[in-house]
């Protein structure tokens, strides 16, 4: 197995990039795997891109994303739920076994956390079973607890496994993204947890880089240049029982301004020395 | 009891007032207590310090702050030993029982965040009982995870209670403060916890508002102003058993603008609407 058998580049990383020239640097960067945005596969439609990705010989990671479950307009309600029936659909179209959800914060001039977080296990109850029937998995990805106002009122990896828990473990999984978690005084006994349920549906990596930009979401670096211990936390992640695609991905403006063949070998370099070194 | 009997100032939040203005002005405001802050202090002596503070009638809630425990120089580690003990005097002389530690991020370049908690833990075994000799409790305060990799390496409730529980109750405690805590999923069943172990040795408040400006540091507001339900988490600490100060903590550039005076006005003002109301 070469270093980068289980490397997949998630697509915001490259986010100059449409989907046919991330495909085609993928392919000449030598990444076997590639988790796709739907802003950028609805620029071609999901029939072109997933012939694309096939033609290429590419595997598809996952899709991102879904989510959004928050809100308590029931319109509002509605709408998210059949955009990510939409977006399940995709995800199998795309021929991918993963749909990652960020669940969504708190809607605007609301203060009640319980209630927004009921309000995902709701809307989960009434995915899951449709994605399960498709053969996809919905992928609750705990957000660092920086964004929980306003991205995701799930914010460690023991609280996604919680909602997880209440579906089927080939409907509901979770993401295990170093940037949201690494500073989780838990982290090891509930990847130990996600591990025993088969609840890992995706790890991705990134690495956070001090100090926080102006704009929180873009905080993060390539593997190896912030405070990560990625080599203990692959260990972990692969104690746990994880085989699947190590997904980078990356919201970084100086990144995003690189041209993405030097991302791209970047993403390489840093995969080989900092999170599955050779031999 | 007056709806502002419990309220304190701390008083980085009137950042710009000495310490003598900042004592005049809870004096008028009628605020009873003030947290004071170790630079505050330093500008006119702890003797005068206490001296003022006794001489208005105010109680001292808290100082802040001691701990930056993490290091791995032994030269450093033995200073920061040697610092934290003359906090602990100083807390003494203040008269107040209670001294907020931040425990330290990683050290530069250091990605082993294991080792660096276990280094706290070394120098508070070393802290703790001439703490208690001095009558001061050494008040742990979990920061949001966003400040890990550079504040604390302390970064829930449930972790902070981990290490305190670790010594005798009257030697180490915790610091419940909204703005670090209040996303945490955990959260009510650590109150929970720290009550029935007679843990909660501050209570301090801000709000969580958006967007984060660019210094993360400086993004809490006036109670009211973002997403915290201050209600509810002021019920959980109060039916925890906490009896104690409300410390009004706000690191906001704005705020340090506006003058003083105004400042109390609306401490005064959203502790009555949200935090503890009248009736």
């Amino acid at each position: 197995m070469t270093t980068t058998a289980r490397l997949s580049l998630n697509q915001i990383t490259t986010r100059g990039w449409s989907l046919p020239e991330a495909v085609r640097g993928c392919a000449e960067a030598g990444i076997p795997a590639i988790g796709l945005w739907r802003d950028k596969v609805a620029e071609v439609g999901a029939a072109r891109a997933a012939g694309l990705v096939r033609a290429a010989g590419l595997s598809v990671s996952s899709l991102c994303r879904g989510g959004f479950l928050t809100a308590t307009d029931p319109a509002a309600r509605r709408a998210a739920l059949a955009d990510n029936l939409r977006a399940v659909e995709e995800a199998a179209e795309l021929g991918t076994d993963t749909l990652v959800l960020v669940v969504g914060g708190l809607p605007e001039g609301d203060r009640d956390l319980p209630a927004a977080r009921t309000r995902v296990a709701d809307l989960l109850a009434e995915l899951a079973p449709h994605a399960g029937d498709l053969g996809v998995r919905l992928a609750i990805e705990p957000l660092h607890p920086m964004f929980c106002a306003d991205r995701a009122v799930v914010s460690t990896l023991g609280q996604a496994l919680d909602l997880a828990e209440l579906f089927p473990a080939d409907q509901v999984g979770v993401v295990v993204d170093s940037y949201h978690v690494w500073w989780d005084p838990e982290l090891g006994a509930q990847l130990a947890r996600a591990g025993a349920g088969g609840r890992i549906a995706a790890y991705q990596v990134g690495d956070w880089t001090l100090p926080l930009p102006a704009d929180a979401l873009l905080g993060r670096g390539h593997v190896g240049d912030g405070c990560i211990d990625f080599r203990t936390l692959t260990d972990q992640v692969t104690a746990a029982g994880y085989t699947g695609w190590i997904e980078v991905e990356i919201f970084n403006q100086e990144v995003w301004e690189t041209p993405g063949a030097e991302t791209l070998r970047t993403l390489v370099e840093r995969h080989t020395v900092h999170v599955v070194p050779a031999g």
